[in-house]
């Protein structure tokens, strides 16, 4: 932030307001405080009979990795809403969501995983927007070195984890564990 | 937003950038666009024994109503971290977080609530700066009609019923699911 976009000043200072414990950019112009949150990543690893759907990233970061189809959430939407856009933008497929799988958090980039898995409408997708290809994997045949983000590889690891011990439940962590 | 806080300029039009499907403010002079995300508000009900513990609030919104302790989540925090700080802020008081229990949306406002079941520790609390006071109630003498915000009432009775049901789920809702 180099402009207080309330009042337009340059006069941007990072100090800990009075009654506050931490630093906060603050105008010395109009004095608001502008305050900067974490934003939720919202997703959902669609399940088709053995196998998961993967998508193959046509955007940076991480062009050509495989991921969990995920994306930020917007304003005006809730979480479960988000994951089934993010599947529908990616992999042009629809979901029912089952239960949400995953909390990860990625504190030093600000960024909070929400993550579901949903069963695969008819097992019918095909390749969405920010997609170079969508793809079902079995748990053995999961592209393991050549996944996106540490967040994926978590959820789709309790997903196959979850199926053996025949649970639904929500596992919880922070970056880097896999 | 009156300013484009990348350059300044005041020439900010609401608009759908190409390739995107949904209004942005971007910026006339630099082409910035400026994303607005949800927040997270992250909390915990402190549990001892048949009680809960709430706060009654210090500040607006909903001065002098009764709160589960929670509060946004903050750059470079986890969802769990910032569920025990609220605590401590709120009721100078340390949690042990047993499960996540309610993923509650609230669209319209932009926030996303993500609250935690916690032991209380030792049964050890007090006034924390943000409330006037704080105090444990068995589920017969919860102040049902002087809560502030649904989501609150929303966690404690899911609380309630996973007690009664011994079981430990997370529960999802919208405003204005009570
Ligand atoms: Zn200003
Ligand atoms: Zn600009």
């Amino acid at each position: 932030m180099n402009f207080c976009p309330h009042c337009g000043s340059a006069e941007i200072s990072k100090l800990i307001p009075a009654g506050d414990n931490r630093p906060r950019l603050v105008c010395g112009a109009c004095t608001t405080i502008h305050y900067r949150n974490p934003k939720i990543v919202a997703g959902c690893l669609p399940v088709w009979e053995d196998k998961v759907l993967l998508c193959r990233r046509a955007i940076e970061p991480c062009y050509g990795l495989w991921n969990v189809p995920s994306g930020y959430l917007e304003n005006g939407e809730g979480v479960e809403a988000g994951a089934i856009r993010e599947v529908w933008e990616e992999a042009a497929a629809k979901v029912e969501l089952t239960y949400l799988i995953s909390l990860y958090n990625l504190e030093k980039i600000n960024q909070i995983y929400l993550q579901f898995v949903g069963e695969l409408v008819e097992g019918k997708f095909a390749v969405g927007e920010e997609s170079l290809e969508c793809q079902l994997f079995t748990e053995a045949d999961i592209p393991w070195d050549e996944m996106a983000f540490t967040s994926s590889t978590f959820t789709i690891k309790r997903h196959f984890l979850d199926r053996r011990d025949g649970t639904q439940r929500l596992h919880r962590a922070s970056y880097p564990t896999l």
